[in-house]
């Protein structure tokens, strides 16, 4: 039987997955070419792209672990041409494109609509709110050239909008009955990062939402934050199986130039760290007294009242926080929700020997299951690349962390069953052909909810409250965050993450084990305050400071 | 009654209504506010802001007429801060969306997978097709400082992707099995242009898709190529109600370093101007030879073979299109199929003297009907603004293009009807209540299918063969696009610009009648090829040709 004759309903199949399968293959007979491709990525001194399969295990390299996986999973590729930028592959901006039309559908419901600004800013917009300009002028991107000459006034590419938009809103908010006033911009922004960057985590340019929004008073600002806020959560928790706390940032780590900042903060399992998930400002008066962004007073007619605003953004990073906490030695795992492929069917149990009509057969057979898991909501696809083993399959799209993988052989066509092996547990076990329609989905929600259990357990486990001084570096050696009796003053969080630095760390110490000398600074004051602090009595727990605390303050090791 | 208490369920009409009509309202109490608005755009001496409606006729003076559309039905604003940038609006952004979902659909049944590719290219990269640069380079915007930091090698921000791109095809593309190789992206790009910019048409910065794929032969390129022009042909005629022709630009106007560019051509009827649509370029082998992008020849084993490429774009232009051939002198006129509100339902006689009683009923009338069009597939609104005049309200709407007014009042409440009144014609008429949920998208249907036979017919009756020289400047005076038998060759085509531009242009000839003086260039050689062309016969229309003409050729003054 020739190569590419596959029965009909599966030829689409056998395309894409030939598609979406770009390793090895021929590697022999494009050995030369190879050879020419010499600006590689590098890891641990050999091209990654020479190697199938993750070369180092998540618990001893984390760092080179993950670079791998984004790599090879096809998540990322390193843009060459300049340092700290990344490609996003297809597989990746289907994850994106899922969190986008989910986020939309729910702010379209709060009546949140979509604009679209300009990406250049002029030096004198973002100068006029002071503290913002402060945080974000050492990153900014400098247009000084069109053509061949030389533009009159420089123009930055915007590192967030606020001082693109609010010039505008200044214009186009009349009245109190034009608010609340709701505008979100989904594209990219520009900051040229000059610490080290890692994909998803910290690049120099990054797809997000932005969402900018006025109000008439502080009550109605602050109930918006909170509501974005559970967005946030819902995309974590919902689309990407992550657990995240909620809570507020403390003055240190809130937004330049805002009144409050809320955020979830997420927990990477394999170094302990925090990271910082997602962020929806209040940004209270400040801009609106520096953008004279003004309504009548309903209340007091004839005085007029700054607007009350907001501003909201969920970028691509949210992907590189899903990798670190579901990934295992195997690759990438993803959760089923977001999978660009939920179900890879391999065939299996077919060889040289088999009869071109059997062959047929089976290619139909599996052409059915594929069809009826489609019409159920699945997004399933098969696999009939020639040449490779169904040991390579089964390993191939373990590293691309396809969720659920079905073996269909002539002797589980016998006994109409399938096989599956889910990639989030290794489990393995029969489905009655019959059955698909309804077992599959089902399977797929369960391992959505057992990969969220998962993490949400080890977060759990390694949120420590701690009420002694000592014990904070052990805990955080011990990959754990922890929770403490804070007084909430910039300079006590300053000094607290000088006391916490370990004297050892050298700025030659190798990535890999940097974590452990890094100081901790706040992730947050959660909404969900623990038992036990008596204000006005409880000490913050910084053994140089004098202060009380109100608030247990969630500390870590950060990204 | 008090201003805020609708009922129950129009309280989010209310509220949407309030929030989509910003003009006049409490003008006089902002009085103050807009006189600090120093940087409105100024039109015809006038601050357009300060004027409800259109203040011009399209006829009369059509470049004031399209500024004052699109600002006034708040479709765009001007961004002062950097000259030809524009702010995109909800109700274009709606637009684009209808657009973009249509066409992402389409591509991805094709198998075209989504990519995010750095918004940055360097020198390096973009100098290695010498067309391709020589066509862009006068455009690039160049970042050249990072912070306060000279960058050591400056990078442009992309005016399109292909050098972006193309490196890591190089790189993906391993096998003739991976073609194929489909990729598109959605981001915007900058040209900054020196010429006027005008919003939508020329601006510079613009939003688009830009899809780059290669395949193993001319010939499956080329059907692909074709493919995609009829989606941009459909995004026009189905979405936009546009009629465009199908063609092959010249040597002369085609993509800057490509093999072949195919294009869908429109028409402006109120200048005869003729405007470029979207193109879909095949750039055969040029970028694959420079890039070295090759594949092992299936037929010949160890021969290797450069792919065949193609790449294709659609803009935001298609907005400025769309609004200059449907409007009119009462402002915008939107498709149905792409308009944000597609019926706006006005409650009329409703006056003081209404009781509370009455007045509650017909609002749960309104509601319901509202809510009958929503279930519908209708994108109903119902306009309950306190303050203004039913007229008021027609002409704010009228003005803002939505398709279908409604109005509804005690008396159609008696006889169990609606009023409407098409946005296209004018045509009032009265509709059964208990028929609107079938009657209604009908008749949105009808509005869609006469808006594009309307432009079709202009557009038809104004492309005028022509095969004697003295009659085409009459034509063009007259708004015609003419087509004429045209050798190809480029510098024929430069010199037939030439010889038809007339003597008095000059540089301040005011832009409103810059039309008339304007040389004509090629617009494309249409698919359709109606007959009276002998091959090695017929001679090229210029009077200073020699050569003969294979084909008819489209011409027209363009934009």
């Amino acid at each position: 039987m020739s190569e590419a004759a596959p029965a009909e309903p599966s030829k689409s199949a056998l395309k894409k997955a030939e598609k979406q399968a770009k390793y090895a293959a021929d590697k022999a007979a494009k050995a030369a070419k190879a050879a020419k491709q010499s600006s590689l990525p590098v890891v641990g001194g050999k091209k990654t792209d020479d190697i199938i399969g993750i070369t180092v295990s998540k618990a001893e390299n984390f760092p080179q672990w993950y670079q791998e996986v984004v790599l090879k999973a096809e998540m990322v590729e390193y843009y060459q041409e300049i340092s700290g930028f990344f490609i996003l592959r297809p597989i990746s901006m289907h994850i994106w494109n899922e969190i986008r039309k989910w986020f939309q559908a729910s702010i379209e419901e709060m009546g949140v609509e979509e604009t679209n600004f300009p990406m250049f800013l002029s030096a004198k917009s973002l100068e006029k709110e002071k503290d913002h300009v402060e945080g974000f002028a050492p990153e900014l991107a400098w247009v000084t050239k069109a053509g061949d000459k030389d533009l009159e006034v420089p123009v930055a590419v915007r590192p967030t909008s606020e001082a693109v938009m609010y010039p505008y809103y200044s214009k186009w908010i009349r009245s109190h009955r034009d608010l609340p006033f709701r505008l979100n911009q989904w594209n990219s922004v520009v900051r040229w990062e000059a610490k080290q960057t890692t994909p998803f985590l910290r690049t120099r340019e990054f797809l997000w939402q932005e969402g900018h929004t006025a109000h008439l008073t502080e009550e109605l600002a602050g109930k918006e934050v909170l509501e974005i806020l559970e967005l946030y959560a819902g995309v974590y928790e919902q689309l990407l199986a992550v657990p995240v706390v909620r809570g507020r940032k403390t003055e240190n780590e809130k937004f330049a130039g805002g009144y409050y900042t809320t955020t979830v903060e997420g927990y990477i399992p394999s170094n302990g760290r925090g990271i910082q998930g997602a962020t929806s400002h209040a940004l209270g008066q400040n801009f609106s007294k520096m953008f004279d962004i003004t309504v009548e007073d309903p209340a007091n007619k004839g005085s007029h009242i700054h607007v009350w605003q907001n501003s909201w953004g969920l970028s691509t990073r949210v992907i590189g926080v899903m990798v670190m906490i579901h990934g295992d030695d195997k690759g990438l795992v993803l959760p089923p929700r977001v999978a660009k492929i939920q179900s890879i069917i391999i065939p299996v149990g077919i060889n040289k020997n088999t009869t071109p009509d059997d062959r047929k057969k089976h290619e139909d057979q599996v052409a059915e299951i594929r069809s009826t898991l489609k019409k159920a909501g699945v997004r399933a696809e098969s696999d009939w690349r020639e040449g490779y083993t169904p040991a390579w399959k089964f390993n191939d799209w373990e590293l691309r962390g396809v969720p659920l993988r079905l073996e269909f052989g002539p002797k589980d066509a016998a006994k109409e069953v399938v096989s599956f092996a889910r990639r989030d547990t290794g489990e393995k076990g029969f489905i009655a052909l019959a059955d698909i329609a309804t077992k599959i989905p089902e399977l797929l929600e369960t391992i959505q909810k057992d990969m969220y259990t998962k993490a949400e357990i080890a977060f759990r486990e390694h949120r420590i409250q701690i009420t002694n001084w000592d014990e904070v570096l052990p805990a955080l050696d011990n990959k754990n965050v922890v929770l403490i009796p804070f007084c909430g003053e910039p300079k006590c969080e300053e000094r607290i993450k000088e006391l916490t630095t370990r004297t050892d760390d050298q700025p030659d110490v190798p990535e890999n084990q940097k974590a452990a000398t890094m100081g901790m600074k706040s992730l947050c004051v959660p909404f969900e305050q623990p038992e036990g602090i008596v204000p006005g009595e409880t000490k913050c727990l910084s053994p140089e400071c004098e202060r009380t605390a109100d608030k247990w303050t969630m500390f870590g090791r950060s990204y």
